[in-house]
């Protein structure tokens, strides 16, 4: 079996259950999922400052994965939240579910958009769209929902989330939907069906792309950018992760 | 078992066998690998000219490979010969091998280089790492080797090739290589070994990118620029190919 | 007399009377324009689909247009169908209108907005306009019109086109009306009246930057990425296209 | 007869008499090409310094012209100085020698380098480069060349001109050059067949530029950026140019 | 005392009494203004061909102010006239009010849209956010409003101002504002407590970078491209400013 | 005064005291500097892996500071880390010394050359020039020097600093020189005297943003991507930054 942990960078176990239920629906026979929650950190990540706070707790999980046998790790929040660390980190691939997710909508689909929860995370989300070097052919929609409210059925944040699809087909032409969180990993088959164009998961596409460098024998380059972090000193609370 | 058609758009058979050697090495057991050699067109592309040639002998096996089942298609020639005009005929996915060779070594490696053939691929292909996004991450290089050549141990293509990743990795800071034509597609895992970084194979990432959109329930959209084609006459030679 | 070559690269002889009017009413004195109908694929060029099976039959006569004594060619389709792969192959030059028609465009507006016909074609244009390197200059919007229907002046056709003129003008401030299509060719001195804005057809701009490039005494480089194609058999129905 | 007005931007009439011969040299039998030297500003336009102090005298020029029955006008120094401020003033087409070559070096050729002759034009070149959409494709370097040393054969200029012409086709696998300096208009034929790949001179690519737009019966757009200048006072010694 | 030059480069008065204040109300307290009018073209700034002819008074005026001993320059017209020209002559730092502007709201918002007066300057400005690289975060809007009439309160300028202000929030999601007139310079602090979001004016920041360049004892490089104009003659009235 | 506080995000105090003495070198009369060293993780920032566990050390003292009545903050590492997190975080200006230090250069040259420390750090700073928009402009080298070597004077760093500017005048035509690391602070004015061209450190640069800034009155924008952060829990070990 091919063990891949997909990382929930919040510290909320019910959307950590969500994106093993998405992921484990798509994983092949031969992949093991570990699902784990962070322990430390903020309950959603919604903007530039909970993301800092989610690394710490992100990146210990990351190290134990593979320190304890993972092949390769997806890190679940569609801000691709500490994905450059964790690589520098890991031996193993690591995967970001924006990034996974808009590499597999452009295979299917020249224009599309990508709907998220709040308008603060939109901007963050085009900068990684522009990152990813998608920046002509994606475009960004905020919904304007509360991450946690997507695990509520009365919050409306399902129907509003619905218009926002509606737009995106009216008014950018979009041939495909990204989901732009990882809250919204279930819904991707049912809004497919319901409005006749593919809808991309971030969390199914990344255990497929963690499979794929697995099954390449592809690990992260230890060359240039990505090169394992230097033996240090950390002070403080975070002595813990000092490289060695 | 999902069968994913390899399709050769050249017309030489025995580079049809590694190019299916290096599908099946990745495939995934419940993966049938059909490999197809183009009937009609060059024996090799190298430039834009053979390329137009090679569209409709290709563009035909994608069809009958779709029609007998296959649940995705690989375009095996690091051109993306036809990609577009695969995509707005099928509604299985259809995968380029630069492309997928391009994304897949976007997830280890911030910074990478392609080596080709020949000096004439270089352009078109510099060409593809700008559509795809790649323009600020990724050059190409040619070894100046003729494609057939690769097929000849004693041709000194693949001493040319070895002397280009030395370059790569000396002048472009190169975190990790793409090789850049189907006819290499067996040399992925020595090369990565003897330089100590990663090299990817493009027929290798496209299997896999097949499998992952096949599993994740995605086919190609068929809203905007790849909706299917109007129904219209087809004059002379290539009537056949008229859209029904 | 310069004798340029006019390929209409779809089938529809009519089409190419309308390209040929408008290549004539701007072509000079010592130019003669020598209209092409290509006698094999698609009736019409609308989407990647057709445009891979025009390419056979447009490279036959812009071959043979070559051997004739041709100074020059044209591509009259505004996807630029064929380009790269004509200029690989010909001495002379060979212009596409897309191509011709935003640059011609640039010398006399900052701002401007393409109008083609098909939605399917829009993504397409808006590649050509990127690749041509006016992305932050031109917009491309689709007037939801079938290629042949320009022809019949009880469609609607034209009456669909001038409302887009009319968007065009209010939403992106066009300083500058380009027509996306071949068919729309005899249309531009008319609309340019009516519109009281310079409105531009491809075809007649094309004809004009041949004559250019046939005085400058300019030919197609053939170091690099339009080097000749390399000699080598092509198998099946489309052997007689082998480099030679 | 269509009149063309060729403006030499900088006061050196033996510069203007290099200019007018490329201009004849591929001029139309029907274009009267009329070379007119500036008699106000800088003895050579050398950085962006000299440019400033070369606009006034250039734009009364390019306004007499067009006062006086030019149906276009050249304006002859490659950091197409004035461009703008000429098209806002004037109706008829105005091109610009950089603008022109580039254009025309893009119609047969993938990537090419632009040989300018001072280090302080490098830069003022490559914005224009990136302004006209050519980044991608096209390189400058400076040969360390005073412009006005072009006119003695004695002072070593085409030798370093060549010298450089060497390093592009090495170094930067050039396919075309692009002459950056229209001090350099009489030798574009001439280098041509020496290093056989195309050399472009600008103020002969601009004045098929400014025949085509004639023929093409297109003039500057009024609306937006080049709408024409509103009419208000001019203080002190440039009173004259105000807008009437 | 650290002398500031402020150039206002059209030669209305009670427009240069306009940018003063705003420059002193931000100025530090050992920083000395110094407003100049220029004496010499146009009565206000609207378009490239008014632009062209504030050059020669701008560069006198800014020649002078370095010989009379000011550390730096700020040219007070949004469309950063001369900038170039400027920093070749001079050895101080000379600093362009929209460049300044726009940095200065790249440090505390990450989308931000530009109000400007008139249609005409939209697309200039526009062409300045990209070449200080903020095309992907910076809007330019319109608001219809001569540049003299701002002067004026009964003119109806400032409620059209104020009206395209809440475009920009409403429809570009703006977290940020930029005056894109330096007539406008006095506004900036009220509208900013009117609508709540930060409000920069151009010629305020622009002093600041001044004295920011003045303090940390930098001045313009005088390698490359703005290197020191080549001494030459100018002909005719512009001799004066003949390099020496 | 203005209290700015300059934090090193490392926790190595000795480096804190170059940036100091740094900081207080260009600081206005009216200014105070309070710098902090971090208490809590890496000793020396060397990759994205340090920069992670920099930023809550990081953040904990900007909002420290802010709460004890600083009018702004400087990140004095060159990574920019953590920027836009506090910038969420803060109401008042928060400045990264790589930004303050490419706007900076950007209003004295035209293209200039980062020269940074580890060749692990050259990507990451690529990246920034990237986003702020210069990547035409800017090109980055690293020394390989290892950041805490640059205290040692026996260590070689400055020589290997001196040989890495000495390319980047030779190789790039650079125009002026960044200093690519908040430990070269002290060593701007030496090596611009040496080499004769600007050379800009960051940190001073940042400083006088920071004042520029709180002169003018601008804080950071709380509409958008820098909105306040929502309240909610954070788990575990970083509780006490849960935003309230």
């Amino acid at each position: 079996m091919t063990r891949i942990a997909v990382i929930n960078p919040n510290t909320t176990a019910s959307m950590t259950a969500t994106i093993a239920y998405a992921a484990r629906l798509v994983a092949a026979p031969t992949t093991e999922i570990i699902p784990v929650t962070s322990s430390m950190g903020p309950v959603s990540i919604e903007g530039y400052y909970d993301e800092a706070f989610a690394l710490p707790g992100l990146l210990r999980e990351i190290g134990k994965a593979e320190r304890e046998g993972a092949a390769a790790a997806v890190i679940a929040c569609f801000d691709d939240t500490g994905l450059d660390a964790a690589r520098a980190m890991a031996r193993m691939p690591v995967i970001g579910i924006c990034e996974a997710a808009l590499v597999t909508a452009a295979f299917i689909a020249k224009r599309f958009t990508v709907v998220t929860t709040m308008e603060r995370s939109r901007v963050p989300i085009e900068e990684l769209v522009h990152r990813y070097g998608m920046a002509g052919r994606a475009r960004v929609r905020a919904a304007n929902i509360a991450v946690l409210s997507l695990e509520d059925p009365n919050s409306g944040a399902r129907d509003r989330l619905r218009s926002e699809i509606v737009r995106a087909i009216a008014e950018d032409n979009a041939e495909a939907i990204v989901l732009g969180c990882a809250g919204m990993a279930d819904l991707a088959k049912t809004l497919s069906q319901e409005f006749g164009l593919p809808v991309i998961d971030g969390v199914g596409a990344a255990v497929k792309q963690a499979e794929a460098l697995v099954a390449l024998g592809l690990t992260t380059s230890k060359r240039g950018a990505y090169a394992a972090p230097l033996v240090k000193r950390y002070e403080g609370a975070l002595a813990e992760f000092a490289p060695v």
